[in-house]
């Protein structure tokens, strides 16, 4: 692991240069956040106080009477070198820069940024400026700065993502909370003075929280930049799989992406080839890079790319069908005997050659049966479950019946548009037992498809 | 309009034929949905009783004092020949047959299903039989068989669905009621015994209540149904926008077609070719239909295809313009003068190029100033609002000013990802006045495209 990296995901001690108590602020939301939630030493730093919501405030951070590994800067832009200056002689390991006003803005800025790094000489290590920092569902360190009323957090969970774009993280970490889906790191790097996305991306593959990364990239901003990047993702995609968005794919986007992050977006083509080689899984919007690390980072690998739809809806089994085709998976007939052994035990009225389809009349039974019977078969390497339960022959126990035939050692993805109390009960406890469930029949085989990928990545399963 | 159609749609008086008060039975659900919601006289049929739930209840449909425009049939198949005798002494208009057991069971089905079309002869005019029948949200007729705990209905609103498949509608229009989209009409037309989707296609276009019409359809049954569809569809897309999703897209799916509704998936290339001729907006799933008929209800003709994106994310204004121009539609680079005068009243960080990106320090009064100033050229043709209730500066007002320049003339709509408190209000204001939301920039994108290929269809704007 780089030097202090370490120190940036799982700090002992934090230090807040510029605290305060200001409600809504940025110092202000970051402040509380971190006394209430950082489980570890904090200390606060303003030289305006000498006590904030009931605790200390030392004037410098050379008063602190401890190691301090993390610093959050929260100052003004010019005062930062100063700042900068005393974390140096005070020894701290990284300081992550809340604040803006630096090569964002221009000239001026861009000097202050140089200044800074200057000052830093190495020996602390940066995150930022201009960013929002790291939040870390799993010691509680939160630099987002923005109110929990106005952003929910989400759960630890082994998600980690990496972004170029603060508001966008923050935006897809509300979302991620809402839909109870576990990240449970989330870094946002802004200006890169120092510590960029590729030592990110090596720190996270070697936490063992973390299980899937997440990459929302806009564009790099030196040309040996994505040499090293793919560099590094072509070694951690052997350990974890990565998934990536990577946004400003046109012209007019590419103009966009050079406004809002000083990046260049590139050649789009080009990205793709490369991130392919590099054995990313590339996804085209972040919520569906989260949905699909959700099934990454709890169901086994697939041995090939044949999926079983079982389904209590005629229609929706055809429109399953359609989307795992449009992936590039393929949804194989049964073959006769088999098809023999479930006729004899399912209704009449039940369609037997894949997809399954138990119709309206479907019972938890009927899905448990077809699950014991087909998945033990070499004719399947994944599953595709829909199941509504807005019929009456089904019930949450369900649930539990999926959760058990995860022994057969092949994915398993549940997909379901109803969102009545059973239904909301039969998919949380889906999750708890390690089955990630979709609202979207596309979400649900870009899934599968990932899956199917990063098998082959793996050398797994054989490419199509 | 034909014969009997508007008795399906607007009946004055419903006779239900196998009325029960059993929880959780078909009937029972359809008998209580019916006494409590249509807003009509209704009438209970059942020879077994003489009272249920504190109404009077005949033992034939004869015995009704009084004409019945509309009987929905709920006895077992065999019984059905004999009730559909005696609605046609009734003078009744139109039955609709929810009970199954028909042409899709096998031979016997369809010799009964045959027997009930010659007792009918064509004056009682069928909807079914094995269908789910009409919801219609404005006078309450409702034969949907799922209870409301199980699923939700739609609130009144101007989209009209067509549905092949019974089970789909259901589990959309619970999805649509969760999200508020007003699908104020919906059909499932079950084996298809007289009543297709043909008629009831012309039927919805001629229905004041309905400004979009959402047809989902897997395959159909006979060669020349084909023809006669497309033929209504280029006839009702000259008056209301038609949005089309096809399932049963690749060889497998229309295996499962087959089996699900014993239609022809048929190539789905000449499908496509054929609907695009037809002046039909194409989906790819029925949630997107439903979104984008959202924006075709409520939004004016665009004149052409160039999107003014504001933003106050710059990475998400890079994603919107991503998915923009993934649909085929542009983001112009706005002249000189016209920046220059944004950049004079705007601060010097926002970006004036389009997307306007109005970073974290937007607010509610900048987006009024970019719109208000923008719109009323002639540089842009449409407009794609991206507002982060997450932000400081930004409140639900906003959605005021927004709803306000409705009057330029030109299709909005706003993309939101956030689901805080504030946020939910922001949209909620929007959708009451008439501005459509959406929490994916994909759906917005196919928002803006289809307004912009229906506008194409009625020769208001020149194809790109």
């Amino acid at each position: 692991m780089s030097v202090g990296l370490d120190y940036l995901l799982n700090p002992r001690s934090v230090a807040i240069i510029g605290a305060t108590a200001r409600e809504g602020s940025v110092g202000g939301v970051i402040t509380r956040n971190l006394l209430t939630k950082f489980r570890g030493r904090i200390y606060l730093v303003n030289p305006s106080y000498n006590e904030l919501l009931g605790h200390r405030v030392y004037r410098s951070v050379l008063e602190i009477p401890d190691e301090v590994d993390l610093a959050v800067i929260v100052t003004p832009a010019p005062t930062v070198p100063k700042v900068m200056s005393e974390c140096v002689a005070k020894g701290v390991r990284v300081a992550v820069i809340i604040s803006g006003g630096f090569s964002e803005v221009g000239e001026d800025g861009t000097r202050l940024e140089r200044e800074v790094k200057e000052v830093a000489q190495g020996r602390v290590r940066i995150l930022g400026p201009n960013c929002i920092g790291i939040y870390n569902a799993f010691n509680g360190l939160d630099t987002f700065f923005i109110p929990q009323v106005r952003m929910e957090r989400p759960r630890p969970g082994p998600i980690a993502l990496i972004s170029q774009s603060g508001a966008v993280a923050a935006a897809i970490l509300d979302w991620a909370a809402r839909r109870s889906i576990g990240v449970g790191l989330a870094v946002n790097y802004g200006n890169k003075l120092d510590i960029s996305e590729v030592e990110l991306l090596g720190a996270l593959a070697s936490n063992e929280n973390v299980r899937v990364i997440v990459i929302y990239i806009e564009g790099l901003k030196y040309a040996d930049e994505g040499r090293k990047l793919l560099e590094v993702m072509r070694q951690v995609t052997r350990i974890k799989p990565i998934v990536v968005y990577k946004a400003g794919r046109s012209k007019s986007s590419s103009r966009a992406v050079k406004s809002h992050t000083a990046a260049l977006a590139g050649n789009y083509e080009i990205y793709r080839a490369m991130l392919r080689q590099a054995g990313a899984i590339e996804v085209n919007n972040l919520m569906d890079a989260l949905e699909v690390a959700k099934a990454l980072a709890t169901q086994p690998l697939p041995r090939g790319n044949r999926v079983l739809v079982i389904t209590d809806s005629g229609g929706a089994g055809v429109q399953a069908v359609d989307n795992v085709e449009t992936v590039g998976l393929v949804v194989p007939e049964l073959p006769q005997d088999l098809r023999n052994t479930l006729a004899k035990s399912l209704p009449p009225f039940a369609s037997t050659a894949n997809p399954i389809d138990l119709t309206g009349s479907a019972t938890d039974a009927m899905y448990k049966f077809v699950l014991d019977t087909v998945l033990p078969t070499d004719h399947i390497d994944m599953v595709l479950i829909l199941a509504q339960m807005q019929l009456p022959g089904m019930t949450p126990k369900l649930a539990d019946y999926i959760i058990e035939v995860r022994r057969f050692g092949k994915p398993i993805v549940v997909y379901g548009i109803s969102a009545n109390e059973e239904a909301r009960t039969f998919k949380a406890r889906l999750e708890e037992g390690g089955v990630p469930t979709y609202d979207r029949l596309e979400t649900a085989a870009n899934a599968l498809r990932a899956l199917y990928e990063y098998a082959v990545i793996r050398g797994l399963a054989r490419p199509h």
